[in-house]
């Protein structure tokens, strides 16, 4: 029987062998370059995800929150990192996940390293967050009395112990020059390791984002690479060239409810509480909310570009699909059709669970954020 | 102990005196116009403020997927109306909730009405959804040939009955004239209702938006008024007049994780995963994803606006505050501050539950859609 006659209503498909693919492409790519990876779990936020890539030696990953931290405790992970600035009102539940699990926190000010010291009964690692040019989080690359601020407050305890530098290049999703940007990457990473080394012999650097760790080659003395969304890819990584389309490994599967020949649109059950909002902007200022593929007992196809068809709106449970004519002549009422999604971490975290192409519920963490 | 005592993560704040308010005022307008009010309970989702809706005369609710629907049985609603486009592929699930509560759907096409006709094994009242001019969804007004296709379809069943004419008009959260808008609501709905009365004597006309049904004083002779997320409010209503921001009931505490006094920002665990990427963006492009409320012991205060401090900018966790200069001046690490949501309904479906400013959990359907 296949998956499919398990649905009837929006449900989040998983292609394990697409996953796999990018998990050991991924992996093959760090190894090529003595790199470790250490995948940044809230894209999959699940254990038998993980478990797949622990086959591919795998054997840490990253959590955005503590709580998905605890999600992910017990697993048999190595260490679990929560690269998020460490939110101090979490001490209390960190030193009680602490006595039994390895794991690490991000620090991006000296009030929170010394509210660490103060309140830690656990030993706990931490890295500190670099900002070289992102402007979200972390510590400007040259400001070296904070780094320094940090690194002399932690050294007052003897449970809170310095990892190394961690560096999330965000403005990759936006900006086109990813080589250059790399440059940047490496550069600051590099220059922190040779300052920092002697005195801390052990400590690693890390970099974070999918697109940089898909496209780069060349990651000059980096240790380790945390990407997250690589575990699925999505139309976002796609457009911004880290995959192909066919590397995709999510779409979610919804009902068509209506068809409206005259305008070319399907009105699907899938929205806002389904997707996320997500959205890419053609050069047009057409909207993009998710692409159609065509669902089979084997997984899903993609339709040639002048056959595509994609959502071109979304409210919180209705989506509008803007239909190629091959569609709108074979598509009926109580049809699944699938949508590889704009942003597969926030479907994912949206979903809450996915099903495989063998009828199998695959866990993900819920509301762990 | 004051309910800030239980929060160290990103968590969901609900004011019970001003959600009573929201909802007394809606359901006093309703009795003024003689109407009956049937909210869409896709904002609230929860039993316990459904409790709170009885006391102020409140008897049928809304939702807008089965699985919602599923979660609200059993409550003593006197029905539960499915008001989305009925998704065929759950008539096995209509007819096992149907055994033990009145339940109605919406219908736009006769496929969808064959084929509730040939699989109903329970009775089920059904509305015809009309779109007279918003264009997302519904049977055109002028289209008499569909309505009647659909109406004959189900007279060939004792099980499904029709029940009247459901009209969302949500583009009154685009167009700035909603008397005018309204005009098309209550000219379309009477005119359906002066032609089918005779034959359907019982038959009810509904009409749907918070935007209108709050700033609106002239219903004509619409029957029902059918809003959801006037129970919370939010800033796109505020935004739109339909309310005043002291009108909101809920906040997201949000944990401060870091301060960057040059940059006049705040860095809050906060983003798309728990207020969803719903935003504002004004006549200078700015972007606002939620409003900075203060927090204390009894609720939350709103600063002025020329101290209004607000989301910049999201990401799956992250939350960057504009922060104004008393802000700036009193924040410190490891506070808590409350974000008044652009979309009420969108945060209320990520954060999954609410707590109350007397520090009780409230339940609210998880995964429901």
């Amino acid at each position: 029987m296949s998956y499919l006659s398990q649905i009837t209503s929006p449900t989040l498909l998983i292609d394990e062998k697409i996953c796999r693919a990018n998990i050991k492409r991924m992996s093959d790519k760090a190894a090529r370059h003595d790199m470790k990876l250490v995948p940044h779990w809230k894209t999959a936020q699940s254990h038998i995800i993980g478990d797949w890539a622990k086959e591919y030696g795998i054997k840490e990953v990253t959590a955005s929150s503590i709580k998905m931290a605890e999600y992910l405790c017990g697993q048999g992970w190595d260490n679990i990192h929560i690269a998020f600035p460490f939110n101090t009102l979490e001490i209390p539940k960190l030193n009680e996940l602490a006595k039994t699990q390895s794991l690490s926190v991000q620090v991006i000010n000296p009030v929170t390293a010394q509210k660490l010291v103060d309140g830690l009964t656990e030993k706990v690692g931490f890295f500190i967050e670099i900002d070289a040019g992102y402007g979200r989080t972390g510590v400007h690359v040259s400001d070296f009395g904070l780094i320094e601020e940090i690194l002399l407050t932690a050294k007052k305890s003897d449970k809170l112990y310095f990892k190394g530098f961690y560096l999330h290049a965000g403005h990759s999703y936006y900006m086109p020059d990813i080589p250059a940007l790399y440059e940047q990457t490496r550069d600051a990473l590099g220059m922190l390791k040779a300052k920092y080394q002697s005195e801390y012999p052990e400590l690693v650097t890390r970099t974070g984002d999918t697109p940089g760790c898909a496209v780069m080659e060349d990651f000059g003395d980096i240790d380790e690479m945390g990407p997250g969304n690589f575990v699925f890819f999505d139309l976002m990584q796609a457009n911004l060239g880290g995959c192909e389309k066919s590397e995709i490994a999510v779409a979610l599967a919804v009902p068509v409810v209506d068809i409206n020949r005259d305008r070319g649109e399907i009105l699907v059950h899938g929205g806002g509480v389904h997707l996320a909002k997500d959205v890419l902007v053609d050069e047009n200022g057409n909207k993009n909310f998710g692409e159609i593929v065509y669902l089979n007992e084997y997984g899903w196809t993609i339709p040639d570009h002048e056959d595509r068809s994609y959502l071109k709106s979304i409210s919180q449970e209705h989506g509008i699909v803007k239909a190629s004519k091959s569609l709108l002549n074979s598509v009926q009422i109580g049809d699944l059709l699938g949508v590889l999604p704009v942003h597969s971490c926030m479907t994912a975290d949206c979903m809450g669970a996915y099903l495989s192409l063998d009828g199998k519920w695959i866990d993900h963490a819920e509301g762990c954020h």
